[in-house]
């Protein structure tokens, strides 16, 4: 199939790849070319814009930074519904809005053109290893076509619903990190006050009722003082904020996520944005006075 | 080894259960004889109170409720302590407090008994098979005595450090459940308000990044309306009043942790305490209000 893909950061890099490596002929567009250069090394084929790059496309993906950002992409002036052959297909793999996968459905559906909303979680390494988790909104007919496609680049892909539901089940993604994180930074942070020793801790609780991804994965980096992204807090804080708008629209009150939220908010407002979730202990640390280990 | 087991309600009948199987010859007290009746058919012997069970044991363990029962079962007139010949090691498996372990400590220390605190996590399964996780306190000689009985009890056995460093561990498996619990509901309700299938979410999120097993096993129960005990709410809520005040003592600021105290205070206020933890679910279902699925 003839792809475009938009977006060729840390992860869009690393799916592009398996594209081509899965045979199909990619039109690639990305803010910084130097980034899609050994993508064009390999064969891709390099567009000025979003639009040049899914002209006559079959299937146009993107995955790119923030909401303004996709709705550039998708429904701007050179963005990928304004191609003179728009694709038959187009799949927003960004974490965004799920009102605004629904906008871009909508605008799409009006060109005849089928939109997919297909964010992922797996970070960096899942990209890496096509082992992501890709959740799928959009009807069932275009799914079935970008099925191949997606496989190429993830290991669970489940097809959640209409327009919008792969962009909410992101969101409890988010949401769930979330919870999990205040209780480990805050379980990790009354270990290092009663003097116990983290690791120990850790081997003790992360095979139990207690055991999350995080715990087992994030723990250790955070006693070994590692700091560094993983997941940049900035972009887990664009994240809640968004699930927090999405929750607000609802009508739903959750308390756990307004405070992961100002965590983050904090963390960005001290510096900390392009450090891992994981940073949110420094913050614990520096609201907690230890007066006896 | 002669061994005293006082408290054999649904966790300690199992671990009781396994030493007789080890072979060793157990002298048995709990609060409602009754319970104890299949033990005793398969030779146990029963004791009256603690002191009389334990007297001339070479090892005592409890399994009881609430702080206030190991103050009495450990230190009361009839308690282990009292006996006329002290066991040479008594081991707390009750989840108390670490001051606590660390008074049991020092009182039997002065009539050179040694006590070790020895919490576990892994439920009424994790005692059925043995696989429970073992969280040891206490003088390395005597956990190194006492090692091979919890190996018939545990799988995942720690020695985290002295006096009260297994209660202290316990602590941290607490406040990680209170976290990721607040997430696990939060986001389960979120799906359920953007009316997502909840089992599709669950696949989608439950091997990744948000993964842990309270989303996995206690996940399915609260699409399901299962919110029977797995753990009981008021347990939980004895667990988690005990760390609160642990962490202020070692001032120490944990606001997830708090959160969760105060809704499962308010769980049990309603009448939800016999319930397991994943009720919290009817709690957040209460507080918020869907406009919108």
């Amino acid at each position: 199939m003839k792809i475009a893909f938009i977006g060729t950061g840390v992860m869009g890099h690393s799916m592009a790849g398996h594209l081509i490596d899965g045979g199909h002929d990619l039109v690639i567009y990305t803010r910084t070319r130097s980034k899609a250069e050994s993508l064009l090394e390999r064969g891709a084929v390099w567009g000025d814009t979003p639009a040049q790059a899914s002209d006559g496309a079959d299937i146009a993906i993107a995955i790119v930074g923030m909401p303004e950002d996709v709705e550039e992409v998708f429904l701007g002036e050179a963005g990928l519904l304004a191609a003179a052959t728009p694709p038959s297909i187009i799949i927003d793999m960004t974490t965004s809005p799920p009102s605004l996968a629904r906008r871009i459905a909508e605008v799409a559906a009006a060109k005849r053109v089928s939109s997919i909303d297909a964010p992922v979680s797996g970070g960096d390494v899942g990209a890496k290893n096509a082992t992501l988790s890709i959740m799928v909104g959009g009807e069932t007919p275009a799914v079935a076509t970008a099925w191949p496609v997606l496989e190429l680049m993830g290991k669970t892909i489940v097809h959640q619903g209409p327009a919008g539901a792969g962009q909410h089940t992101k969101m409890v993604n988010q949401i769930l990190i979330a919870g999990g994180m205040l209780g480990m930074c805050e379980g990790l942070r009354y270990a290092e006050a009663a003097g116990l020793d983290g690791q120990k801790v850790i081997d003790s609780v992360g095979g139990g009722a207690a055991g999350s991804w995080s715990i087992n994965n994030l723990g250790p980096r955070i006693l070994n003082r590692d700091f560094e992204p993983g997941f940049f807090i900035e972009h887990f804080l664009k994240d809640l904020t968004i699930a927090f708008h999405e929750a607000e629209v609802m009508g739903l009150d959750l308390p756990a996520l307004d405070m992961a939220k100002a965590f983050y908010e904090r963390a960005v407002s001290e510096g900390l944005g392009r450090k891992g979730t994981q940073a949110l202990q420094l913050l614990l640390e520096k609201t907690t006075e230890v007066e006896q280990a």
